[in-house]
């Protein structure tokens, strides 16, 4: 008659991550993009360059381009006197001026800077003398043609795109986005938009998890609710089999109405089912045999602040493995706790705060204000399963997960 | 004769920026946006539950509904009888099956967790006393009907927006993202594509600041390149007046092409011509007058590692303001410096690094192999101007710019 058990044993964090991730292989889709759709995206190939850089003997500096062998013996005392010209080619006793970036005319081999250097009549006084190659970049310095300047893999920054457009190349090779189908399923929840009766609820997981993968660096499509009936949760896997990555939110935990974890063991493989996470216990990772491959699954919980744990904690980092993405880089900050943190030995603890001034006040997750507390949320203080709580006044490190 | 003077005097990071912001107003355009598009944008307005949460009482376990009446001198060792029905409303001596979240049936005021239960026959024992009330969330607790749950200017995290499709809301009112116009400028820049004669480079601080921008939260637009050109200039800031921040890149040094200042000057107001910061000294900010408004301005340099971090300096904190954003928070960790980083007193720089293992490495910003360096660049040490430099050997804070 119990209409809820408990599971029978809980994986740890890192066994979890560690068995579905190891399930896992990167993507091999390969696609080509133009340099305005490379940022944060992720190289399929090595960059070489295609041409030297710079692509021509290039002045480093403001000033004149002369043959150095007619400054030697210059000095601030001791000027030499050169003919300006703006000729394409210069010979001995003559000069031409250049700024930063100007070819260098044929025939010159140094740049004297323009603080060396006087107005004399038509010509120029050069007080300093410089020996050859000074002051010039030479073709193929910087980079050769055929180097490689980026490596596969790398996370393309706005700057190194700019790189790659400095260079001349116009698109570039990289790693297909995860496709991720997000499906809500619960009996009770229903559409955005549809007054829900007692007992219903408006579906919220869904868009949620949409915003998440977005940002995860996946392409996120969000099925139709699905009830909690075995046959329509399976039918709606095996159309999650045409995507990289299935999420499921609602159902996964082990009553009556949960019954996602059966319908995947009768699909493929539930590799973790309850993990010593809180909030997000009741979540499912796993592998959905159809359409001729294996598609690996996670199971959300249906409570939104459990579901949104659980998502940053499984869904992110296996759409950054699918995508060759290094993992998430969060934003941390030393705050002081103004009230207690409880949290149970044995489970790793994400705790909702918000921060103020260098103080971190845990937020309510039950009872009445519930919601608007959530809605001054700022970060998570994340306790390990060997740590009990944290005491008020303590210094704790609040992660900024969203 | 000199082809470049110096600055007649740099403003600081701090003073530029005060004078800049100080000239913006946030924008008023307000656009309604479905959820899907509400991730990271700005509330116009404070939004308010439009029906109460819960919207009906709901239980709050699994468990029976019960007339509390009839639990009152219950224990584990006297327990009392409960006929199951199921019917949607009870009457003392009976009891309905409730699940998490089930409406409460009609005449029961309290719930008896399944825990404090046994099956007896066709009935209930129920083996505890419960209160009325008890485990039960009234219809409105959690939030009233019309109580603010989001106040206007916050930015919206995906967990946030899930809130907002359970309480029933399809649609929300936030501010228009910041259109941005960037104008490349140089007579020695040529577009994509095109391969450059000597003395000339493809068009790439276009690109770049296209990317950034979308990162600061705007939408950018790029012009097409424009010569350095007074008259050329000045039309690309008229078009400028129809977005609401114009962005260039180059020609904002005081050499003899270096023309943006002047052009601006003509057009509108120079706040700041010359900032002490390293690379990027050569940056203008003002304001533009032509359309019947002012738009601000961001004249970048050229060099694309200055271009970088003026622009991450400057068109970010500007796009943050116009859309009422909050300011930038950027990941930092503390690291061990492997070699000397020279900075130069008066000076907020900016010094690309290499982060591996807890060690960063300053990169090399010139001569040979300077590409290839910065394609390694993880993030930034930002030395103040009252310090000069930093040890090998020192602790540095490495800022995650990108």
């Amino acid at each position: 008659m119990p209409l809820k058990s408990g599971f029978r044993s809980l994986a740890s964090v890192e066994d979890a991550l560690d068995m579905f991730l190891g399930s896992l292989e990167p993507l091999n889709r390969v696609e080509m993009v133009s340099l305005e759709e490379a940022g944060e995206r992720v190289l399929a190939a090595d960059v070489r360059a295609p041409r030297d850089v710079p692509h021509y003997d290039r002045s480093a500096m403001d000033g004149y381009a002369v043959v150095a062998s007619d400054t030697f013996g210059s000095g601030k005392d001791a000027g030499v006197i050169l003919k300006l010209t703006s000729k394409d080619s210069i010979v001995s006793g003559e000069c031409r001026q250049v700024h930063t970036g100007s070819p260098i005319p044929e025939g010159a081999d140094a740049v004297v800077m323009l603080e060396y250097t006087e107005a004399a009549g038509d010509g120029v006084e050069v007080l300093a003398q410089v020996s050859p190659g000074q002051n010039i970049g030479l073709k193929g310095e910087d980079v050769r043609k055929g180097d490689i300047v980026f490596r596969e893999g790398r996370l393309l920054k706005p700057s190194d795109v700019g790189l790659l457009a400095s260079m001349g190349l116009t698109e570039v090779a990289v790693y297909a986005k995860p496709r991720v189908l997000i499906i809500p399923t619960g009996e009770e929840i229903v559409p955005r938009g549809v007054e829900p009766a007692p007992g219903q609820m408006n579906e919220s997981n869904g868009v949620m998890n949409y915003l998440y993968v977005k940002r995860f660096g996946g392409v996120p499509t969000v099925h139709g609710i699905v009830s909690d009936v075995k046959e329509e949760l399976a039918a709606a896997l095996d159309e999650g089999a045409s995507y990289d990555l299935i999420v499921t939110t609602g159902g996964s935990s082990v009553g009556k109405r949960d019954l996602i974890a059966e319908v995947l063991a009768s699909k493929g493989t539930v590799l973790v089912h309850g993990v010593a996470i809180k909030p997000g216990k009741p979540v499912a990772l796993g592998l959905v045999d159809a359409g001729g491959k294996r598609t690996p699954i996670v199971c959300l919980p249906g409570y939104p602040a459990a579901c949104a744990v659980d998502s940053m904690v499984f869904v992110d980092p296996a759409v950054k493995k699918l995508g060759h993405m290094p993992p998430a880089a969060y934003r941390t900050q030393k705050a002081i706790l103004t009230r207690k943190i409880y949290s149970e030995a044995g489970y790793r603890t994400y705790t909702r705060v918000s921060v103020e001034e260098g103080r971190a006040t845990p937020l309510r997750t039950k009872g009445a204000g519930v919601l608007s507390s959530i809605s001054r949320a700022d970060g998570y203080v994340i306790t390990p399963p060997d740590v009990e709580g944290h005491e008020a006044g303590e210094e704790v490190e609040v992660t900024f997960l969203e």
